[in-house]
């Protein structure tokens, strides 16, 4: 049985090491999921997108890949309409790199994007329910979480700001993700204003804490043992990492993106909403560089993505959108079930060596310190 | 004698407790400052600008209120001349501002800032050197380091990079201040391009505590036991705590600023150039927000002070500069010594529970997690 400091989150979600893999999409596979699974810690697989109708298989693949809990996860944003007038001044800004990398013009007119999370992806969840389903950009606008409680469920989505926090506990989460300004990919902002900055996970995290509950998943910068240790010490019952497994043989992360945090720094990201219209923390380019000075006036997540696209798919470094977050300096190429192994080992470590510290009982200022000079 | 997880620091320093208290010019009082190091932490008195001739009188005072440690902290950058262009932009832009509270335009011209760490500064501290010398914005160009660390000091100064950190040790620094995105105040980066986004403290502890091999100060966004407790996890050996301070009986700060302060939540501040050149976290108001947009364009710090101070005057509330971090709604009204205490009981009970954690023998996956669903 598990001795972790705070046991609320295993107990929650059946699990043995309070630690998820973030559900980074396009990046996640079966494979990694199941490996984390197996491992102890709570495997995920980016869906968003995915039709609703391969959700069959994919949840048949995975309960063959392992028999423990994993979790699907899913975008909530609602319907998207174009923005013309957006969508013009980014056609404007992206001509000279269209130019250069010789492509066809911007397209210039969007199709509206359909509403992430559909009742036909429900009814898919609903008819053989995982363990565990999570959401990013909130939650979805109709019953989902009921229903998907209802059938054994448990629900877990980001929060970015105490506000969200409160909100998602009273919609039904069983637990919070705080995602802090460090995290890699797409911020899950639901209720925040487009030039509000981000807390940092050290600020985020207990004032989410003193404010819900639920068990808390700090999310955000962690890529080794020292900071799942952090994350307890704050108040959270566990955490999510993403980054520390885009390098794994398992992901789907193409050979420049293994490449990007292979060669990352603590300077080497920012976020951006260069790429799809959401700010999300990539590696740093020139492109994104030369975004940065206005981007809030370009069209909505996910339209943004017509346009970048194209210019991605051109295999220039300089327009790749390689996601990844501030600790990418700690990641390791090794496969997920070493990388869990060492994890909870450097956990372990560091609480160990925690313990050993004080617990004062007397006041401060009652002994005599040696004197510095 | 100390009996924390780490005591490099306080063996460095001659502290019983880990916990410096931040140095925010304009905010610490002597009173504030002996009230710390009395109870077991390093006080910090912000003395940038003050007049060489006043060091000797600040240094008796302290002497007469502590006989321990205490630190005396300076901004370091070099001289600073006016640029009439950035001048005139500014101007151009405050314009407005000044017409609505009806005062006199803008300045035309600007004098040059002095040297913010001059030669008689450094006379001044070698004839009565205090335990510590802590500097801001990076180091003094002439030889004060060498100069300082011969006459006894112990000498601190912040990094917000791992390069800067890196630097800072090479130029003889004692012990790094890793100043994480969630602090208040200034940032006090000197080695970053002005288009740079900060690192969470979250992932940069571990990143510049992996790349020094001198102790770790984390600073920013902590401001109870649990922070400090977190810190240590992840490999710092002390804290630095301003925010947590400033609503201290024994503080300078004004109404307005401990109000601001009092009614803080997680996203209540924003990092601004604004008021005075460059990059501050301070609470966030309509001029703030407004000049949120370009920043980037102004009068470099702290040129931007004779602009911004005039409309600061006026009392009106969306023209404070009110200095604090992500964590201000952890922050209480209390006595200093009342603050210590009950940082270092809370920050014991906190490693007390973390030690109860596993320090795992067997490899994951070895147990059998229970069923979620």
């Amino acid at each position: 049985m598990s001795r972790w400091p705070d046991n609320r989150l295993t107990d929650l979600l059946g699990i043995a090491h309070p630690i998820v893999q973030a559900p980074m999409k396009g990046t996640t596979t079966p494979a990694l999921a199941a490996a984390v699974s197996n491992a102890g810690g709570l495997g995920s697989l980016g869906c968003a997108y995915l039709p609703p109708e391969d959700l069959a298989a994919l949840l048949g693949e995975m309960r063959r890949r392992t028999n423990r809990p994993f979790n699907l996860n899913f975008f909530a944003h609602g319907p998207v309409a174009p923005d013309p007038e957006a969508l013009d001044r980014a056609r404007a800004r992206l001509a000279p790199f269209y130019a250069e990398k010789n492509l066809d013009p911007p397209p210039e007119r969007l199709e509206p994007a359909p509403e992430a999370f559909a009742p036909s992806h429900l009814d898919a969840l609903l008819a053989d329910p995982p363990a565990v389903v999570s959401f990013h950009f909130g939650l979805p606008a109709h019953d989902a979480v009921p229903r998907l409680r209802e059938a054994g469920c448990r629900i877990l989505c980001s929060a970015t700001t105490v506000a969200e926090a409160r909100a998602l506990e009273a919609e039904g989460c069983n637990a919070i993700i705080a995602q802090g300004w460090e995290a890699g990919g797409h911020r899950g902002a639901f209720a925040v204003g487009a030039d509000d900055e981000g807390s940092g996970l050290f600020a985020l995290v207990p004032q989410i804490v003193d404010a819900v509950s639920v068990p808390v998943i700090a999310a955000g910068g962690i890529a080794d043992g020292r900071g799942i240790a952090a994350a307890f010490a704050l108040g959270a019952a566990g955490v999510q990492l993403g980054t520390a497994f885009i390098r794994c043989p398992e992901s789907a992360a193409s050979e420049a993106h293994r490449a990007a945090v292979a060669a990352a720094s603590d300077t080497s990201t920012r976020l951006t909403r260069a790429h799809s219209g959401r700010p999300a923390r990539s590696h740093r380019t020139r492109y994104i560089d030369a975004m940065a000075a206005e981007t809030r006036d370009l069209p909505h997540f996910p339209l943004m993505y017509p346009l970048s696209v194209p210019l991605q798919a051109t295999g220039d470094p300089d327009f790749q959108f390689s996601l990844y977050g501030q600790a990418g300096a700690l990641a390791r190429a090794e496969p997920a079930a070493d990388l869990m192994a060492r994890l909870v080992e450097e956990a372990g470590a560091a609480l160990a060596r925690l313990g050993t510290g004080r617990a004062p009982q007397t006041r401060p200022g009652a002994e005599e310190p040696a004197p510095a000079s």
